[in-house]
């Protein structure tokens, strides 16, 4: 395990592809601009690919799932065995992103980094049990050096399995129950901001339980914020296994050249850290969705990142971004297959 | 035909489906609304179609297409020929709204309610011509009340057809050189508003293009405001064959049962026009996408209407709305396929 791979150069987009398609976009049948986003998208798509008829037909979506011990804080309104239970849930088939999954045609990768249980062997569940859970950011590091590495590196590795796969998109997902207390007080971190700033209500907590999970991220900020020299450290000391490992894959796929739809909050966060850990890797990343997650807006502000839709989800589990990947597959086709204006006969604009 | 065919009843959504749905949305493992306006969607999609399952797999779209005696005022960036190159370009399969349609493995038919050029037969095309475009409605009404009469018709008949080939959705498109002036008139009608206020670029009209646009609007306005007294009325003197046949569908289709997913700009003006014909009909009718077409919100917000997304498209043709039935689907699957916090032994919440 080299130390440094994240820190390693991504790929520059294709520039003359981007070109190329920009051109092409002019002599569609239709009003310039007139398709908005969309044609933006696929201009991006092409110039990411390197193709002059850009393509996200294969999807490979890879889900992150761990345990927080910043969940002994009682900051979620759900108890900690739901990630758990949540895995067996995905690999049944009945979760959200199974569903959306399934209907993508998408290959869907469960990965096990760290549950506070004893992991029971699930089928289609890859158990790499870096810890049995962070350890509780209101009192020490989240995770050992070493922890965040290993959660770094999974990500890189599952991204080389979408590689080897074909895959043309990278979406990852995050399970955890008390991921977004550590996805906060992450952003907390890299963007200078105090807890109640950027802290949310994650599952459901309000009023006196979101007062509550506001202080004990405060609480840990002021442990934390003075040790914190580098975003790295700053993701070991209060992030999650599964957000490094988010972090990690959403590093490689830059460093491969395979173009990511990242989802809503903890995804962002991991982005967030990933880009100021390898700030080359900003072109590859697209955004999904604005999550309900209030303070997800200034994650993406931070990232001058513009998401597709705002949907007022906030589930997580990649379930934005695979919601979204039927947008970008249709924006590649409108590009790959409307007719020109010379092809249709179809007069252009006088203006 | 019966002239008052469009004030009959519009079908009562079925409550007990729509309670019955609310209810499976809690059980679902999710936290409660973490999937936002797709939860919402489910439950009016069930509620629409009296069905625990509900489902928009089977598509239905009809393009209506005419030409408008208005542009003759130099009101567009493009050429009035380009109406009927465009219905071409659709039967070729080379628009935007034939490859969206062709991904969605929807039914796409042509209509032609009237071009100013002599109709040539295209395969694919049904042609109606009930009049050689309107008139210029600067200086007279559009239509006739027979022209008028006989294009509501025509959309009754096209949601016939997609009612007995079984289709769950109606998707209604546009396709009119002048369509955009047409339909500001009529808004600036149904909601007592200057031009200025409603007024767009359409295809691409800039500064003294779209300043000279108003003025023709405004100055049109002035000749027909007085003789309004109904929105039939309106629709007749300032209309275009294509946005009373996209009204006269929308009606058919809340008589029917159908669900409709409303496209933009001109879509958005038929169903102003068409819920204000029979307000009975406002609960069928589901919106979208918000245009680019800066006005179009004025239109969304007097029809209390929060479109899904919004991609700056301002295209027409159907677009938009094709762009959003993945969307539509997903929530449908998502509800029908999701497991329950029983079946799959998931925690619940705490609070």
């Amino acid at each position: 395990m080299n130390g440094t791979w994240w820190q390693a150069a991504a790929r520059v987009p294709d520039a003359g592809r981007r070109a190329q398609a920009l051109a092409r976009q002019l002599q569609l049948t239709k009003p310039q601009g007139s398709l908005g986003r969309l044609e933006q998208l696929a201009v991006t798509l092409a110039g990411l690919q390197g193709r002059s008829d850009p393509s996200v037909e294969r999807i490979w979506i890879s889900i992150f799932a761990a345990d927080h011990g910043i969940a002994q804080e009682g900051i979620s309104a759900f108890p900690q065995e739901v990630t758990g239970q949540m895995l067996a849930n995905f690999a049944q088939g009945g979760a959200a992103i199974s569903v959306l999954a399934r209907h993508l045609g998408a290959e869907l990768e469960l990965l096990e980094l760290g549950l506070v249980q004893e992991s029971v062997p699930l089928p289609g569940v890859r158990q790499l049990r870096i810890a049995a859970g962070t350890e509780n950011f209101l009192h020490q590091p989240a995770m050992t050096s070493v922890q965040c590495a290993h959660a770094l590196l999974a990500g890189r590795e599952a991204l080389q399995r979408a590689l080897e796969k074909g895959a043309d998109l990278f979406i990852g997902g995050d399970m955890g129950i008390g991921n977004t207390s550590s996805a906060c007080a992450l952003a907390c971190l890299l963007l200078d901001q105090p807890a109640k700033r950027l802290v949310g209500a994650g599952t459901g907590m309000k009023d006196s339980g979101l007062q509550h999970k506001t202080q004990i991220i405060e609480a840990a900020l002021k442990l934390h914020r003075p040790m914190v020299d580098s975003p790295l450290e700053a993701l070991t000391r209060v992030g999650g296994l599964e957000i490094a490992g988010l972090a990690g894959a959403y590093i490689a796929a830059a460093q491969e050249g395979m173009p990511v739809l990242v989802d809503g909050y903890i995804c962002t966060a991991a982005a967030l850290c990933a880009v100021r850990m390898n700030p080359g890797i900003a072109p590859w990343l697209l955004y999904s969705h604005r999550s309900a997650e209030t303070c997800h807006q200034e994650l993406l502000d931070a990232l001058d990142a513009e998401p597709l839709v705002s949907l007022e989800m906030r589930l997580g589990e990649g379930s934005g971004a695979a919601m979204v990947v039927p947008l970008l597959q249709a924006a590649c086709r409108l590009h790959n297959q409307m007719a020109t204006f010379q092809e249709a006969a179809v007069s252009g604009s006088r203006l």
